[in-house]
């Protein structure tokens, strides 16, 4: 069934696909359908395989079954289905088709649907993970990590509730998102690899299996060793929804920092602010009606997928409830699990094409800084009087705000006439009056950190290539 | 871009528009993105028309853009997109290029992009909503009031905590979600006809129209109703959140419904209680290894594509917030809205499916009722004694029900023995007695409630053809 | 049981509390614990009110019985309930113990215990609805209006993407909350007006009172009428979810309204902005280590009450599944319910406390659409331009708007020096000339617009009383 | 403030505190406000400590701070803060009102009020987890074990799909939960002890420390390990949101596992399974008019819980977002979140109580299995037959249990007829015979399976005291 991609219905496969169809065409090696039957053809070859190891089965009968399960289509399935009304059973059929009276008996012998659908959706997953979504991840690091070292000692001022703080350092505020992602990089490579299989029959019990084998653990281990995945520690028909579900929580907690790195920049978009913009492309729109509009539409989307794609680790917390040995009300909703990593890495590749063009406008910088760089002065002001003895320096240096603000005059221009404060104020050494006179260089330890941590990282995540 | 839909990413894409070809297609005429940009077309249609009706353009220039309207293809739209980076200037373009430079500037004239898109978004829900989510809720109803009406007098114990508790009958139970959905749908078809357009300008104060008209309010609304469509009372750049929220809260309540349903009578397919069944094709596979099973796998769908859609209601939510006078982090999410009444109506289609041919088993219905018929009458006669007259009447049948737990005998074969109970018994009237001794028609109004509902919503939602 | 408030587990039970007392002890009369065996209490005493009306029992018991409800107290229930392990039970328990035997098998008489508690659990959120939901909602109503006329003529720059776009007045912004959180105000009056309750018995289907009255149908509206209260259309043990699903959404998105306000406020409190701010106490701290600092923390507080409660809606929805005539998971999750409505208040209470005294900062407003004023013409220039028949306007101004950015000077100097564009400026009307040399004064319909969503909303929610 | 309990508007504070009187108690000292206010007074005394360490500061000073921060009330706290409108000022104001003028400057120096805040509720998170969360879950733990032990060979029909597959045993079931609540636990022990702290300052750049100290980085780990915790990578104002995110993740997913083991036991007490019981106290009342009923109602609560608390993971993830340094959106959501523990443990609580009583009921499991015994054999023989050489055996099984059904017949009656499957059936080995001639011995390693895994927990939970 061949169509257009603009009949398709979900964005994924209209929009997104159109956006970035390099990724997307990977992503469906991972997660189209006809990938997933061919995930489960892989799970059925090494099944039998297995058998053969254990002599349950000839060595042809094993090679004639991976042959056929290298060679049938989705298609084939699919037609096979309409008759079964069940997809294993039409997989299976398929391949007992294709192979000879002596290879069938063992097709999908002593295995139950979800052994193989269960263990080909855990590789898909650990697979993609390690193929795209832990590579990617790393390219954006990368990014942030040369965006944060080249602006190490680019002062900014730090604001918190919206407000002018002390300062900071732009490099500062970038390393920041080198640590938190570079966190969920080391939970998605650890949770991605723990993802399990299983092969432990109908209802979990090895049951068909310790018909034919002494040690039917051993052999479901043997099998799935085969495929670089271990077992679920045990399983009813399915298996335990908890690793899946780790997974998932891994990347959209990912995908949050994504958010919170998406929102942080397009605020430093505002035109008040202007501290940093997206290049922009000769020919681009920024508004339909509005020709002078230069949006962080880029920005916008990531915080805008991340809205779509948050609120479904929802259904995986729904899928942890499976009555008894497994309802089958985990089915369907677990056929849409791969669009939240397929959301995550659209928003981690537009990222990575807007950071790596990223201009950062260093006298916007400064001259944002300037507003308020007399009132930055109050912190270092209060604690070096506290420290010089003063019993109520806080509440001395919040009046003297106040009074700043009234007059109209500046923190350092009122100070000489608070008596009060001179003997505190003359026990203060050169360096720290420096920090006064200065309050651009009152960024602490900015510089330093952010170099500690894009060192950190960068040996952690290794050099990788360019993306 | 053609491709097969087994290589498509999204289960709404392959399995399940390779399960409901024909509903499928038809949704794609409202929820593609092939249909989205037809949808802008026809309000940019409209739009040039209502410019020519005020004498701002000339006829022939409406005239012209209607027509370019109704050529232009969505690919065209893509690769003009490849260039502005920006999907209304993109079809803004296409539409120049097809038309006189007579006509050139009317088109998109007065309006921003998202006037244009918000009302095609708009538009395209609500005629989903006339033409198919009423229609199919409908039929789904109709469905449900037949098996309550053909039941109306099956007697089925009634259960509580799973516990068997006083009898109804299963017409009853069904009338239960006659009427539970029926709401929904006057609750749909409310929300759904309420949504909103808008042509109000880039920050909703109609300034561009204020140049060229004297009573922009009023133009909005001309051109909107051709569109039959109303706008949002006031906007800012875009509609107001609330009215889709409101519809989609509508569609995602009639789903809880349907999950409730689905869940019942999954329940009442468990080999133990069986009272009914779906219907099996004759090739029909239960299981993979089991091939006794007959498995309530459609009911388990539905409640499986309630789990994945029921959560997406919080994307609606947080699309609530959008800064100023608009921020862009609604776009992509918003694109995803479709896909829960697509999620909906998949799961109608399959309950009408199912339903239409739902097994239901009296034989078993009434064995279930006679594990616990004779505690049933517990309830009327605590009530009956409690009315005669005794002071303590709840306490006493509740000792009656332990001892008949250790005893084994039934209530009816200890009442004699209860002295203390005789003087009460004496005045119950013969047909209070007749409840005691035939527990089963022991069912209150169930069947009388039932054809009130079912006539209720019979007049509400009209004859309809079979769907 | 007595304790500090400060060893309340709960924030709505410590720092909430404290926070608005007042608000607080008025919240308890509708929802504490205290609050329900109250309401529990009315619907107790109205079935019998009923029953003795029915002629069923005596007018003494039904007196005996509204008396013995008036005076019971929760510890005596919860020192019952510790026998029974039933709550309902226990209360029956309590009244039964003060009424004389001739009362006593009136007490609670056909009912089962959901029938008092799904009805008492309506009122209880009915009357808070009318008694506070709707006048605190419409109180913040009054203030936004009252902002919004006093500022209808305060230009604004309008911001879309947080980028400046054209202007619109502080007024109108305003006037979007109105007119939304209008919208709401009606959509919690409906809702919460429809709320349900039910006295049709165990399973729903009046097994128990038909064996006592003719037309228990008939039955169970008049006792809910002497509540004021109307019966769900039909029930099974328990009311459908629906209504309280309904009326919970119509509340959670009020909140979603709410927080897009906070958020727009506090974003205009940056630093960079600073267009508004919160009026501070003389003792206020605003940081306790950067004396200088005024934080906008109520709408700050306002957003991450909703971030708290919005989620909770996903019960609402789970909580419409309730297995064949019920079971119990509804119960613990329902008696949270109450929080969702707790938390809306406590914010819309900060919100009239912070809004009555917001400071509107003219001169700053001025500034800001001062930094973008020249750009501003770029709209009303390609639309006029077109108008004047340019056929290709939107790209002129866009290269215009370029070569503006580049060269330093605004697109009203250069526009004398591109000749290509004079014949088509010619044409201009003064009246549209002016709109170019004066940008400040292209709000459209601003001002108009926000007198009529004014007294549209004044004239629907009243006069009403300062709060 | 003192008031009753039941004037208490968070169930939290009333129903479930009356419930579970103990457990409350214990959760008041980490989470009541009282428990928080003196959790942030731990952690300005070691900051005082670490400050006299390095000689910054006397140690006369750390010492008068220490014993005033063992001192002050919360009621103390609140009534600054009625002035100062700041929660840690008003703390910082206490502890100043109570040292000498020489000690004063140093209360709270160098530090933000986040650095207290965030370290005393990471601290109380933490802490809990270590005293409550981990040990009460083992305890749960080590009951399931006994179960699961106890009922190792307990056969019992496997159900999927809610019928009836093949045998397993009820010990195996238990098992499921040992291992995948096995597994909570670990993941709560790993994610509760990487909690951090941080003493970064107001921006997280060590603005304020590093005029006093030269490597503040390590000040902050002295000070914190004082508290036996370590500090977040990197900080803005506040600590990185992901370890907190990924506790809860951990605690919300063992919820997950509770109310999965609640629905499983709930519906194994449904009428017609009737396989286990809740004891029932002799006096507890089941319906208040239904006086047979025995309700599954401490499953439903737990799975009711559940409802409740699990959506609240959504809340995690938007305070993952905090704009620059840090807004405030995240301060009442965060307040909040200890509730998800106190509802986890609730369940714990109640499972503990339930399932030390639970009552299985060998005759009834034998019961059930003999419904569908006769069936069971249809995968057992369908394998053997195709290990026998059969081409077609799951095809040729599944019509003769087609067959079973229109005849009545059972399968082992029919085999002998079948006189195309006597080739294969002659191959049997006695042993395989075995399996179709004894149903129930189909259980494959169920009963080594569960011994395999009570072991593993046993060795990893260690032995502990009873609960």
């Amino acid at each position: 069934m061949e169509r257009s991609i603009f009949a398709s219905l979900s964005p994924l496969d209209h929009r997104y696909y159109a956006t970035f169809p390099e990724l997307f065409a990977e992503l469906a090696k991972y997660f189209s359908e006809d990938a997933m039957i061919r995930y489960e053809l892989r799970v059925e070859a090494a099944l039998t395989r297995g058998l053969s190891k254990r002599g349950i089965c000839p060595v042809t009968a094993a090679e004639e079954v991976s042959r056929a399960c290298a060679e049938i289509t989705p298609e084939e399935v699919y037609a096979e289905e309409e008759k079964t009304k069940h997809n294993i059973r039409a997989l299976v059929n398929c391949i007992q088709r294709r192979v000879s009276a002596a290879a069938k008996p063992f097709v999908h012998f002593t295995a139950t649907s979800v052994d193989i659908m269960d263990t080909a959706n855990a590789l898909r997953f650990m697979e993609a993970n390690r193929d795209l979504v832990l590579p990617m991840t790393a390219c954006l690091l990368r990014i942030l990590i040369k965006l944060a070292k080249e602006n190490k000692d680019t002062v900014q001022v730090g604001r918190t509730h919206g407000q002018h703080a002390v300062p900071i350092t732009f490099g500062f505020a970038m390393a920041q998102y080198v640590s938190r992602l570079g966190g969920r990089w080391e939970a998605m490579a650890k949770t991605g690899a723990n993802l399990r299989g299983k092969l432990a029959g109908a209802v979990g019990a090895y049951n068909a299996a310790s018909l034919f084998v002494d040690d039917p653990v051993a052999f479901e281990e043997e099998v799935l060793a085969e495929l670089d995945i271990k077992p679920s520690p045990i399983s009813t028909q399915i298996v335990q929804a908890e690793f899946l579900a780790d997974y998932i929580h891994s990347v959209i907690s990912a995908f949050g920092v994504l958010a919170n790195l998406a929102d942080d920049l397009r605020h430093l978009q505002r035109s008040e602010i202007a501290e940093v913009s997206e290049a922009f492309g000769e020919h681009q729109v920024g508004s339909s009606t509005m020709p002078h509009k230069r949006n962080p539409w880029n920005f916008e989307n990531v915080k805008s997928m991340w809205k779509e794609f948050m609120p479904r680790m929802t259904t995986l917390y729904l899928d942890q409830i499976s009555e008894h040995q497994r309802d089958l009300t985990n089915s369907a909703s677990g056929r849409f699990v791969p669009e939240i990593v397929i959301g995550y890495l659209a928003s981690v590749q537009r990222l990575i094409n807007v950071l790596s063009r990223l201009r950062v406008d260093q006298e916007q910088l400064r001259r944002n800084l300037e507003i308020s760089k007399e009132m930055v002065i109050a912190e270092p002001l209060y604690l070096l009087l506290a420290n010089a003895g003063h019993p109520n320096a806080h509440e001395a240096v919040r009046r003297l705000t106040l009074l700043s603000q009234e007059t109209g005059r500046t923190l350092r221009e009122l100070l000489p006439e608070q008596q009060e404060l001179q003997p505190y104020l003359e026990r203060f050494t050169p360096e720290q009056r420096r920090v006064l006179e200065q309050p651009e260089t009152y960024t602490g330890l900015a510089a330093r950190k952010t170099v500690a941590i894009c060192a950190e990282w960068e040996a952690k995540i290794g050099p990788g290539e360019a993306s």
